[in-house]
């Protein structure tokens, strides 16, 4: 395999790879499952020597997969609308058929044999089960080998890197990533994605329940195909034990003008660089231009105490999540103290100086913002803000004897808010800098995940992206 | 070894094993943990061959950690109030220096070697991990070998069998298991034990998140020794991701007489036997000289009203907790056909049959059984009602070529209300039928786990046992 060129990205001309607009070929015969799934083994022989977005590449199961879909198709009985679609897992979740190694040297060679709900649902719509994406280790920050498909000396995100890279890097349609701080949306702003981030227990995460701020989530080249895969797995499996999960249309909702949004700032504004920031403040006049009102902190004091609650929203879902982890992680360290980075001890360390009544007291934190969100959405029928700060930044790598880099999957600053508020979230690729996407987000209430995705078509389909040298 | 007599049941003169007493004999040097459990050894050795409580016994292990007890007693420094309790695991948890195979032959020699996050917790507080005790398969219906220990030819109850009756057998002070339906309360309830199912998510479930109404509990000989296990696990792991935990004092809370309680019939009313309902109404009859007000269905219409919400709680439960289960089920028997019982197997295909809308439907009624609840604990302080339906039956063991008894272990329909309202429940070791433990159970308001404890230690203190022949 020799690798492509890297392309710059412009929003403009970038077109991601697309699976609902095949199906009308499918259904005449013009095209098969198979043969798209052989363009995307295409695009991986093309790209992956350099993007490296796959912990496990399932090609010779994934044309078997591909030959009984296109069976059905011929026969004019698919599953599903996602029937014969590549879709790739992030190495988080079990998967009956190839390892699940959690980017983690010491659960190397974990082999379950058994799949995650979401991925039992994907088998049952017919889609393609196309290969592992590389995650960062554990689902935290320490990062994998994939690069930014725009760039390869910059990180693609994390943590859902491989899902976020193979997807801009047209390998496949869509692909399933988890947050639990920013790790689908602000992956998802780097390179250029579609990406939903869905409420609080949208998606059923199967044996990944460990925390409660993680979701499942999708990663796509076109707000139909998100959609699409978010539905279809919901259906067969609902959400996290509990609640309802997603609900919404069985079929991608049609676009909606938002009336209001409120435009958050939160704590990545200040440190936001000159370039993005222009490319932003030029997208939101776009909007205004286009009918929506946008309020932002001076207009309301709701909106200003929701932002002051969100002021230390990295902090709080750090430590809460830290403090969900430390028993997986303990346990790990222990049995393999080789096998675990220093990142992940250095977040177990925190997590083990922690008290319960320290945990307790974020959990009010959490439920005192989300309270403020309740009110400002009675304001707007919706929030904006940026996937990420900016370009993906450069990841040389960590150099021996100096300290950890601190964030070498980029910041997920623009993305702790939704996590923290439970939000539903679409990145949307409406923005190039320097080169590089650089996405916007808009936020709903949680539980609206379709209105949100309905808002997010519109914008999609209404702003001009904007492009900043 | 040979088996001891087997006993029978009087709650005027039983006294089970307790922890709590022994301490002052430990700090004065008179008693030691090592000693302690060498008692507990010989009623393991005297009882074990009929009783069959265990799924593995670690005494080598068990007597190194009880004398690195009795080292930091000698120094006057012991890490809590349970350092050097021998406690029993349900062998549904992780344990990392033991097996955990789930009462299931698909899972024989599963050995995860790390513990779970309240087994982490029972460490640290100095507790001697002491085996692990059988459980119903997956924590479910279908039987271990575990026999009551006040007649070998009857069930402990069920999920936590062994647990349950370990404790009863007077093998151990104390024991965790864990409810889903009736898998704490009913086997205690059957054993004379006293025992405290808590609010949901009251005690973190570690790597046990899969189901919504599921908890962790405590099976022990003395309230004191309950509530102290309980409450150094919340304080070392606090509650299940996402809420406070158990909250409470950090010793036994005195006892308190409840003002009111609702006396709830619920479904399993009906179906008692008389010598039970004897038993019961003369128990109410004492509490009601002691001076507590009870109230009954025909007292009030917010109580009739609770009584039809809960008439269907064994259907809602027992049908949200398998579509939680699915997907461990089939992967199980994907995995291995024949290790999997048929009881489970059948368990699956009702949850195969379910749409995800069913679910969402089920959890509303839940959810309103819950707002019933909540309404009609404003006119009392708590409720009462029966642990089991009468005397644990006997269980001679599934026929070839007939159909599967519906309930090897017992009868949970005096469970299912306290697992689908969230609430505390405890089992009160108060009467005696034919020879055989029958428990009275009190429930409180989620998350009045320390009142619910109160008034149980009240009721305990107060109420003279009944004894029905």
């Amino acid at each position: 395999m020799t690798a492509d060129p890297v392309p710059g990205y412009d929003p403009r001309v970038f077109r991601a790879r697309t699976f609902h607009d095949a199906l009308e070929a499918f259904e005449a015969g013009r095209d098969t499952p198979r043969g798209y799934l052989e363009r995307c083994l295409e695009a991986v022989a093309a790209r992956e020597p350099v993007v490296r977005a796959f912990a496990c590449l399932n090609a010779d199961d994934a044309r078997a997969m591909a030959d009984t879909s296109t069976a059905r198709w011929k026969q004019g009985r698919p599953l599903s609308r996602i029937d014969g679609m590549p879709v790739g897992i992030e190495d988080l979740l079990e998967t009956r058929d190839m390892p699940t190694a959690l980017g983690c040297a010491a659960c190397r060679g974990n082999f379950p044999k058994r799949d995650n709900a979401a991925v039992a649902a994907l088998r049952q719509a017919g889609a393609v089960i196309f290969g592992k994406t590389v995650t960062a280790e554990l689902g935290g920050t320490h990062p994998g080998p994939t690069t930014n498909p725009f760039d390869p000396a910059r990180t693609p995100g994390g943590s859902s890197s491989g899902s976020a890279a193979a997807v801009a890097a047209r390998m496949m349609p869509a692909a399933i990533g988890s947050q639990v701080g920013g790790s689908i949306i602000r992956p998802a702003g780097f390179c250029g994605n579609v990406a939903l981030k869905p409420s609080q227990g949208g998606i059923n995460r199967g044996e990944r329940q460990t925390t409660s701020m993680s979701t499942h989530g999708v990663h796509a080249g076109a707000i139909e195909d998100m959609w699409q895969v978010a539905i279809e797995i919901v259906r067969r499996i609902g959400g996290d034990r509990g609640g309802p999960g997603l609900l919404g249309p069985a079929t991608p909702p049609a676009g909606i003008r938002p009336g209001g949004l409120i435009v958050l700032e939160t704590a990545g504004w200040s440190g936001l660089d000159a370039a993005s920031r222009t490319a932003f403040e030029t997208l939101l006049e776009r909007l205004g231009q286009a009918g929506v009102t946008l309020l932002r902190r001076g207009d309301d004091p709701l909106i200003e105490a929701l932002e002051r609650a969100l002021a230390d929203a990295e902090e709080v879902c750090t430590a809460i999540t830290a403090w969900e982890n430390r028993w997986t992680y303990r346990a790990l360290v222990d049995q393999a103290p080789d096998g675990v980075s220093d990142r992940a001890k250095a977040t177990l360390e925190r997590a083990e100086a922690m008290r319960v009544d320290d945990y307790r007291a974020l959990l009010l934190k959490r439920e005192v913002a989300q309270r403020h969100y309740a009110q400002a959405m009675a304001l707007a029928d919706g929030a904006v803000t940026l996937a990420c700060p900016g370009p993906a930044p450069p990841w040389p790598g960590d150099r021996p004897g100096e300290p950890l880099a601190p964030r070498p999957t980029g910041d997920a600053v623009f993305n702790y808010p939704a996590s923290l508020l439970f939000a539903p979230s679409v990145s949307l690729p409406l923005m190039g800098v320097g080169g590089l996407p650089v996405g916007a987000q808009i936020m709903g209430r949680a539980g609206d995940d379709a209105r949100v995705t309905a808002q997010a078509r519109w914008l999609l389909d209404t702003a001009a992206p904007v492009v900043v040298d």
